[in-house]
C-alpha cells in the first residue's frame, strides 16, 4: 500500500508553479487510474485550470449518496531550511511518511480511498459515492465554484466529507465546524526608476524597502490588532459554548511554543491563542522582496520593494467586503509616504462555519466515536479550505469537515509528514461515516 | 583602442561573488599583460584576496613619483531592470560605451593608462610612475591596507592620483576634497524555527518579517535623521566656504528628479540635498529577504526575515566608534521586539578628506585647467572609496581624487555606461597631472 502512496506523492503537483502545469496534469491522470482499478467510473473533469478528477461507485438506487472531496495539488516545496529528504521522493522514517503532500491532502484523502477501495472489493458499500479531487486547493480553488455549478447534476448528495483539518491527537479524534477565510495580495512600491548607487544618492532618494517597512508597521497596533478602518466589522464571536470546550484542549501556549520553536506572542493582546488563531483574523506578511540578496554587498538604493501579504478571515467576514477595505487603505498609505504603489489581488477564500446542532455532523461524530472508542471534539481550524465553502454554498447540503493529520505533521512548511499508522486510521474512519449514513 | 578596453570589460571580474574568483583572477592577468606591452615591468602582487595589479615606469633618478591607483573588479550586475545589452558585452550607443564597469572603474582608469602608454611611447615621461590597481575595491579594499604596509617600499611616491570620482558636467571638471565612509551590515531576525502554515499559526506565532520592519522604522526617525544614540557625535560639518561653493552647482532637486525618477525626498529634512548626499550620513536598505518570493502565493508565516543595510559616514565618524553603536542599537531592538536576532557586521571604509588648502591640490587643479580651459570645482561624494583613506593614511602624500565619468553613468546600477570621447579627454588629463608634478 505505502508503494502506490508513494508513486501519488512523487507527482510534484505544484498548483502555484505554472511551469509544473504538466505535472499536475499527470497526477491527475494517475490518480484517475487508480480510482477505474478500484473499481469506480471516473473522468478528468475540464476546470480550465487542473482538471477535477471524478468517479463515482457502481448505482444502488435508493441509497444515499456521500461526496467525498480533497485535492491532488500540494503547496510549493520550498527550500529553506533544508528538507531533510527530497520533497518529492517519500521516505519513511521513525513512523512517518515524509514528503511535500504527506499529509495535506494527498495523505488525508488517500487513506479514505483505500476504505473505499476495501469496501467496493467485499461488496459491503451500501451507499452511492461521488469523489471529487481537484488541483487548485492551494491556489484558491479559483475554478472550483463555477465547476460545481455547472455540474451540479452530477454531484447531488446527502453530505460531503473532507478530511483536510487536524486531529486533536493521535487518540483524539475531532470534527471542524469552522474554518478561516483567506484574502491574499501583493503589495509593491516604487522607488527610483533603476537601483541607484546607495553613495552618489542615499540621503537624496527615498528608499521603498523603508516606505515599505512603514507602511507594513502601520497596518498592526500596539494591541497587535489590524489598524485598517472597519475590518473588524460584523464579526461573529464564538459562543461561550464553544470557547467552553476550547478550554479543554490541549492546544496552549507551551504546545505552541514546542511546535513552532518561538513563544506564540503573536497577534491581539486580549484574546486567547486558540481565540487568536480560530476565530479571529490576521494579517501576515508571508515574504519581503527588494534589493540585492545575494552573498556580500551591494550599496544600492533599491528600485523595488515588495510584500507578499495574506490576511486569514472568520465568520461574519466576507473576502468582497475586506477587499476594497485593504486595497483603499495601502493607497492611501502609499500617498501618505509619497511613494507610489500598487496592491495586487492574488485570491481569496470565505471563512466556513457549521452549527454544533447540524444532525449530519452528530452522524459524522457516532462514526468517529466507533473507531476511536471517543467522542470527537468540535473544533476550528485557523486555515481556509475555500472549496468547503463552496461546497456548501452551492450543493447545499451539510460538509463534515474531519481530519487525519497531527498538528505536528507540518503541512505547507519543510518535512512535512503523516503518520504511517493513519493510512488505516483513515480506512475505518471512511467505512464507519459510510456506515452511519446508510443506516 | 575601444578593442583593447572592450576585452577589459569582458572579464566578469565581480568581486563579491566567490564564484567569479577565476574571472576576477583573469582579469588581472590580462591587465598586468597590457601594462607589460604599454612598457611598463609589472607582477601581480598577492593580497589574501584578488591579487594587486602592480606595475612601474623605467625608472628616472631624482625625478618625482606619482601613483596611480584604481580598481579592475565590479559590481555584480544585477537583473532587475534589464540590461539594454548584457553587462559583460560592451555595446556603444550613441557615443557611450555600455558596460558593467564602463566608468567604475575600468573607464576611468583604462583612460589614464592610455594616457601613460601614449607618453611611454613618445618617450616624454619625465617623472616615474607606479599603478596600483586592486580587485576588491567594491567589497571595500578588505586586503589592501595590510597589502599597502607590506609593500610600503615599492609605493613611496609624492602623490596618488585617483580616477574614480564624478565631474559636473562634460565640460566641467572637479576635484573632490571629501568622500563619505560607510558600515555595511546584515541583519537577520529569526521567526519560528521553520516556515510555517499562516492560517494554522497565524495569530500565535510572531511574524519576523514584521518584527524586522518594525525596527527597520525605529531606526529613522520622523525627521528623516537616525536615531541611534550617539550616531552623529563628532562629525565636522562642511565649511561655510565649501558650502557656499555648491550652491553654484548643477545638482539641485530637479536635477536628481530627473536623474532617479523619484522626487529627492529622503533623508533629513532640514538639510540641503548636497549637504544630505555630501556631507551627512545615512541608513539605507539595500535588500530585504524573507519567506516566499515566488509567483503566486504562499501563505506561510516566514521562519526568517532579514535585510542588507549600508550606513554611510562622514568626516569626524569612524567605522570602529559607530559599528558598536550600531551593534548594540540593533541588538536592544531585538530584545524590544521580543525576538532573537543577529546583526553582521559585513565591511567597512573610513569617509575621506583633504584641506582644500593643499598644495597637490592645486597642482591638479592647474593641470585640469590646462585640459578643460576651465578651473576645477572643489566638490566632495557621498560614496565611499576606502581604498583613498588606506592610501592617505599609510602613504602619507596626498592622495588626489578627480573623476572621469559623469554623473547619470549609472555606476552600481543597470546599463552602466561611459562616454567615448572621455577615453581620449582621461589621456589628455594624465598626461597633464604629470607635466605638472614634473616641473
Amino acid at each position: 500500500m505505502n508503494e502506490e502512496f508513494f508513486e501519488y506523492l512523487r507527482h510534484e503537483s505544484v498548483s502555484a508553479d505554472p511551469s509544473r502545469s504538466g505535472d499536475v496534469l499527470a497526477c491527475a491522470e494517475w490518480l484517475l487510474g487508480w480510482l477505474e482499478d478500484a473499481g469506480m467510473e471516473g473522468c478528468l473533469m475540464e476546470t480550465g485550470g487542473p482538471p477535477v478528477v471524478f468517479a463515482k461507485s457502481p448505482e444502488i438506487p435508493g441509497a444515499p449518496t456521500l461526496l467525498l472531496y480533497g485535492h491532488y495539488d500540494v503547496q510549493p516545496a520550498g527550500t529553506e531550511p533544508p528538507w531533510q529528504s527530497p520533497p518529492f521522493e517519500p521516505e519513511i522514517r521513525l513512523g512517518h511518511i515524509y514528503a511535500r503532500g504527506a499529509t495535506d491532502n494527498k495523505g488525508q484523502t488517500f487513506s479514505l480511498l483505500l476504505g473505499l477501495r476495501a469496501m467496493l472489493r467485499d461488496h459491503r458499500l451500501r451507499t452511492n459515492i461521488r469523489v471529487v479531487i481537484e488541483g487548485e486547493e492551494e491556489v484558491g480553488s479559483p475554478h472550483f465554484e463555477e465547476f460545481l455549478k455547472r455540474h451540479q447534476a452530477d454531484l447531488t448528495c446527502d453530505a460531503v466529507v473532507i478530511a483536510d483539518t487536524s486531529m486533536v491527537a493521535a487518540d483524539h479524534p475531532a470534527l471542524t465546524n469552522g474554518l478561516r477565510g483567506i484574502s491574499c495580495f501583493e503589495v509593491r512600491v516604487q522607488g527610483p526608476e533603476n537601483d541607484l548607487h546607495s553613495g552618489m544618492f542615499g540621503g537624496a532618494v527615498p528608499n521603498p524597502a523603508l516606505a515599505l517597512a512603514h507602511i507594513l508597521t502601520s497596518m498592526i497596533g500596539n494591541d497587535g490588532g489590524i489598524t485598517i478602518p472597519g475590518f473588524y466589522h460584523g464579526i461573529i464571536p464564538p459562543s461561550t459554548g464553544e470557547l467552553a470546550g476550547w478550554e479543554s484542549l490541549p492546544w496552549n501556549d507551551a504546545w505552541f511554543e514546542k511546535a513552532t520553536g518561538i513563544a506564540p506572542r503573536g497577534g491581539e493582546k486580549d484574546f486567547s491563542i486558540l481565540e487568536r488563531v480560530w476565530a479571529r483574523p490576521t494579517a501576515e506578511i508571508n515574504g519581503l522582496t527588494s534589493g540585492y540578496q545575494g552573498s556580500g554587498s551591494k550599496t544600492i538604493i533599491p528600485s523595488l520593494a515588495s510584500a507578499k501579504l495574506s490576511f486569514r478571515l472568520v465568520p461574519g467576514q466576507t473576502t468582497d467586503r475586506v477587499r476594497p477595505l485593504i486595497e483603499d487603505w495601502f493607497r492611501d498609505q502609499f500617498s501618505r509616504y509619497g511613494v507610489s504603489g500598487e496592491i495586487v489581488h492574488d485570491h481569496g477564500g470565505e471563512p466556513f462555519f457549521v452549527s454544533p446542532q447540524d444532525p449530519a455532523l452528530r452522524k459524522a461524530s457516532r462514526a468517529l466515536e466507533k473507531v476511536f472508542h471517543k467522542a470527537p471534539t468540535l473544533t476550528r481550524e485557523g486555515l481556509s479550505i475555500p472549496a468547503a465553502v463552496m461546497l456548501q454554498q452551492t450543493l447545499r447540503v451539510p460538509v463534515l469537515l474531519t481530519g487525519l493529520g497531527l498538528p505536528d505533521c507540518n503541512a505547507h512548511g519543510p518535512n512535512e509528514s503523516f503518520p504511517v499508522s493513519h493510512m488505516d486510521l483513515g480506512q475505518q474512519v471512511f467505512c464507519a461515516i459510510v456506515e452511519e449514513f446508510a443506516t
